[in-house]
């Protein structure tokens, strides 16, 4: 809409949302196109539809979608909002798929303060620019006070899967490679950090990054030698290779001194008393790739400055009770189950 | 996973939410299992992956979002699953375009009866089964009790367009014929009652429904003489026509007695305190359509029974003010503005 119907200038600085930025009437017209459409800005959100619509190829798509409700809204290395992006990015990327276009739709607490919503959209706006994915529709709604915590973020992503590739989550087969692209936990500690005040010597910054354009170079490197690839969110590493165990019907065999883990992580977690294993990541994937293929795709991995410490750790076996095992360097052996109650709440 | 993974079967009947079903372990594996895809039932979800892949012949996409946050949960005429499915297959429509899949993402509040989740669920999987539009992925979290209200839903659509239409909101000029769907106000008045426990002699239900059906239809007719569809949700039919007016330079001079409006309606919006034009509808569309295509595209939705009550209410004309005038049989006019503050909070 244009500025000269708006009454008075959204106040960014001192402002809080209310009730009426939420109504679908005038406020809410002004705080989409002053806040959202300025920190996102391209052409799909001007174009002020309730869609946004693109042109295509032939070929195989991906969908994905998450809602991020991670407590506090911002940490060190990131915020609710670099977080959808990255998040919602990995999934698709997960696939073996370029990502194309997000969506993002917000749902406020009545009371948030402007200013800390601005900051959250610039850091989305940002996230999704230096990715080269733009957020090209959204929504936003605003509940009463108490009736929810500062801001919810839902995300949705869609992108392109090159020929000939089909990652799944069966796919994984007795005698491939577990790739981990770099240290478990960061994400988890640095979020639980700040939630509990606690400093460290060493500061601990969460991981959130997005991990396509290091997809790119493995998919060129190990092609259909992919089996399967996750990214470790909640849960961690330790609940992923479960799932894939499950979904595979294989086992995995896992070297613990294989597991990359910062030293300040691990002290942090001892601490904490939480098992680096089942901490959150939000910028590290795990693959399960064909032996004869592993080689290639960790040297290319390496090379890129998100997988500088990627390591196979592990292989998948044949196991028909689908156990995680994790052996040590004096050849003894513990089984990793998945938590059955929750360690680490509104950690994404 | 495997049925044989789970400690206990999942407590529908006395169950609730807990922060463990949020947590990414064994528990939120057997509530997605058991709940989500029991009722959304396809293939996609099937496979257990954090996307979903499906081929796409070339041509134009629209992606659209929305969030769910209506209050009470379940009202006549609906609940917040099918209102979700409905307004996001409405919004995809709303292009002309033909909805293929949607994601859902789910924020659940700690002490939610798994019984009513489990009814907003089927909820769901009913309405997108209905429309012929599958729930392909999804994502679920939960917050600590006071954190959020019971649930909330997002959702996402894609769809296709017919090759050589570009609907957009910029597009409507002098002389186009305005065409509402059918009668106003029918399901913010619906929530409304419910919210505030009011009854009438004659039932109040909400419109709630899949547009994309009727839409084909009237693409069918009108080809390319539909210049913009939007459904009059949020704000009403009086906030659709001021945001078309202002997008694309236009006023908007509607006749009051054509626009239909049930008695029960206008009853309980004098008794609410309430203009039936600023009142949410999720059933409902505004077309915009070329003088020489209108009469053809009201013929084909009369025939369809989601437009059986469609009228031809008024007319874009030139005016740099933008305005939207609303004329009544005796000559006099008013003018229509957007709500400044909040009618109707949590109306979808």
């Amino acid at each position: 809409m244009s500025p000269k119907a708006y009454r008075r200038k959204l106040d960014i600085r001192n402002g809080r949302v209310d009730l009426s930025h939420g109504a679908g009437g005038r406020a809410m017209a002004q705080l989409v196109a002053d806040l959202f459409h300025e920190a996102f800005d391209n052409d799909w959100l001007r174009r002020g539809n309730d869609q946004a619509a693109f042109d295509v190829a032939q070929g195989r798509m991906v969908m994905t979608t998450d809602s991020y409700v991670v407590s506090p809204l911002f940490f060190l290395g990131g915020d609710i909002g670099s977080l959808a992006v990255h998040g919602t990015i990995n999934d698709v990327a997960m696939a073996g798929a370029q990502p194309l276009y997000l969506s993002a739709s917000f749902i406020l607490e009545e009371g948030l303060a402007l200013a800390e919503l601005k900051r959250i959209a610039d850091s989305m706006g940002a996230a999704a620019r230096a990715a080269g994915v733009p957020i090209v529709t959204g929504d936003t709604k605003v509940v009463e006070r108490g009736k929810a915590d500062g801001v919810f973020i839902s995300t949705t992503g869609i992108g392109v899967v090159p020929p000939g590739l089909d990652l799944s989550a069966e796919k994984a087969l007795p005698g491939d490679r577990v790739i981990l692209s770099g240290t478990i936990g960061d994400h988890g500690v640095a979020v639980m950090s700040k939630r509990q005040n606690l400093s460290f010597e060493t500061e601990i910054i969460s991981d959130s990054a997005a991990l396509h354009g290091l997809v790119a170079t493995m998919v060129t490197a190990g092609g259909q030698g992919l089996r399967v690839m996750r990214d470790p969110t909640r849960g961690g590493l330790g609940a992923t290779l479960n799932e894939l165990a499950q979904q595979s019907g294989v086992g995995f065999r896992i070297a613990e001194e294989a597991v990359p883990v910062k030293p300040e992580v691990t002290a942090a977690c001892e601490l904490l008393g939480l098992d680096p294993l089942h901490v959150a990541n939000e910028g590290k994937l795990v693959a399960v790739v064909a032996p004869e293929s592993a080689e290639a795709v960790l040297a290319a991995m390496r090379a890129h400055p998100l997988g500088c410490a990627a390591a196979i750790i592990g292989e998948a076996v044949a196991d028909e009770n689908r156990f995680v095992e994790m052996t040590t360097g004096f050849g003894g052996g513990r089984i990793v189950d998945w938590l059955s109650g929750e360690q680490l709440p509104r950690i994404c």
